[in-house]
C-alpha cells in the first residue's frame, strides 16, 4: 500500500505504526513469494477489506471515498501440502504477554470452523525480538481454560513454535508448519516418505 | 459493494453491468453463507484487491483516492470436506462460446498450481440461463489441446456438471463439487461412508 510521502510528515504516529506493522507482513509476504516461486506451498495474503462509497467513472473508474473494513477472517491462506492454511500476523510491542484484543471474536470462531473443516489455523507473532508460530489449537484451548486477557510470554515460549528468519526468503514458516503440526495426521503421505 | 445512488442515473451502462455481474455473485455469496452457517463449508469471497494512493487520516483514515487492481488468483476460496477449495464466478454474454479472455493468464497458472498442490479449482459459469461447475482440469486440458479463443457452447454442456438454483441457498454449488469430483479421490473418506 502506497501512502504520499507528505503523509508521514504530518501523521507521523499513525505512520510509524503502520510500519511497524508493514515489517512482519513483509517479511511473510516474501516467504510467501519465495514459496510460490519454487512451488513449495501456494498462499497468498488476502486483500486489506475496503468498502468502496464513491467511485469516479469520469476518470476511469478511480475510488473518491472508501474506507477500511474489519476482516472477520484471518489474512492469509492456501494451500500446503494438500492441506488448506490460514494463519495471521501479530506483532506484539508488550514484552510480559499478548493481549488477546488483537484477534477479534468472529476470528476465534472463524478459527475453530477451520481446525473441525480439517484446515491448519494459527498465528504468527512477534514478540521480544522473536518469532513463533501459535497453533489455534492452543490458542482456543488457552481461551477456554483461561479468564485472562492476555497469553503471558512464557506461555507463548512454552507452547510455540519458534520461526526462523532465513536470508532471500524472510520468516520461513513452513518450517515451523512441518514442526508444529508432525505427527497430527495433516501431513501423514509426507511424513511417511521421509 | 456500495454506489451512491447518483452514479446510477449518470451512469447507466456501467452499473447495469456491475449489476449483472452482481446477480451471479449474489446467488454464490447466499450459498456462502448458507453453507457457513449450517457449518457444511468454510468459503469465502476474497475482497477485491485495491491499491490505496491517499488515506484522509484527519477524518478518521477514510481513502480519499485508490483504484481497482487487477486480481491474480480466483475470487473464492476456502474448505470443504478437508479439501482446498478455489474458484471463480463468470457471466457470459455470448450464447455460442465461452471467451478465454475472460480468464487471465496468471490465473490460469495459478488454477493449474491449486490442482498439483492437492486441490480443486474450477469455474462456475453462468451462459444461456444455465450455471455449469466447469472443472479447472478440463479448462487447462481444453487450452492445452485447441488454440481456440473461445469454449463452444457444446463442450461447456458436455464437461460441465449443471448447478441447481435453490430457494433459501443460491447456487447450490457444493452438490455440484461432490458430482463433479465422486470417484477422483479427494473426498475418499466421505465416499466410503456414503
Amino acid at each position: 500500500m502506497k501512502y504520499p510521502n507528505n503523509i508521514k510528515k504530518n501523521y507521523k504516529k499513525e505512520i510509524s505504526y503502520k510500519n511497524r506493522g508493514m515489517d512482519l507482513e513483509n517479511l511473510i509476504n516474501e516467504a510467501c513469494k519465495y514459496y510460490l516461486e519454487h512451488d513449495l506451498a501456494i498462499i497468498y495474503k488476502k486483500p486489506t477489506p475496503i468498502g468502496v462509497v464513491d467511485v469516479d467513472y469520469k476518470n476511469g473508474a478511480v475510488i473518491s471515498k472508501a474506507y477500511f473494513k474489519e476482516p472477520s477472517t484471518l489474512d492469509y491462506n492456501g494451500i500446503y501440502k494438500g492441506v488448506y492454511i490460514e494463519f495471521d500476523a501479530k506483532e506484539c510491542q508488550a514484552k510480559t504477554s499478548f493481549p488477546l484484543h488483537n484477534i477479534h471474536s468472529h476470528q476465534i470462531s472463524h478459527i475453530k470452523n477451520i481446525i473441525r473443516h480439517g484446515g491448519i489455523a494459527f498465528l504468527i507473532i512477534y514478540m521480544n525480538g522473536c518469532y513463533y508460530l501459535f497453533k489455534g489449537t492452543d490458542l482456543i484451548q488457552f481461551i477456554c481454560e483461561n479468564k485472562r486477557k492476555s497469553i503471558p510470554y512464557s506461555i507463548i515460549k512454552k507452547l510455540g513454535y519458534p520461526l526462523l528468519f532465513r536470508y532471500n526468503i524472510g520468516i520461513d514458516y513452513l518450517k515451523g508448519i512441518d514442526e508444529a503440526y508432525k505427527g497430527d495426521g495433516y501431513f501423514e503421505d509426507t511424513e511417511d516418505k521421509n
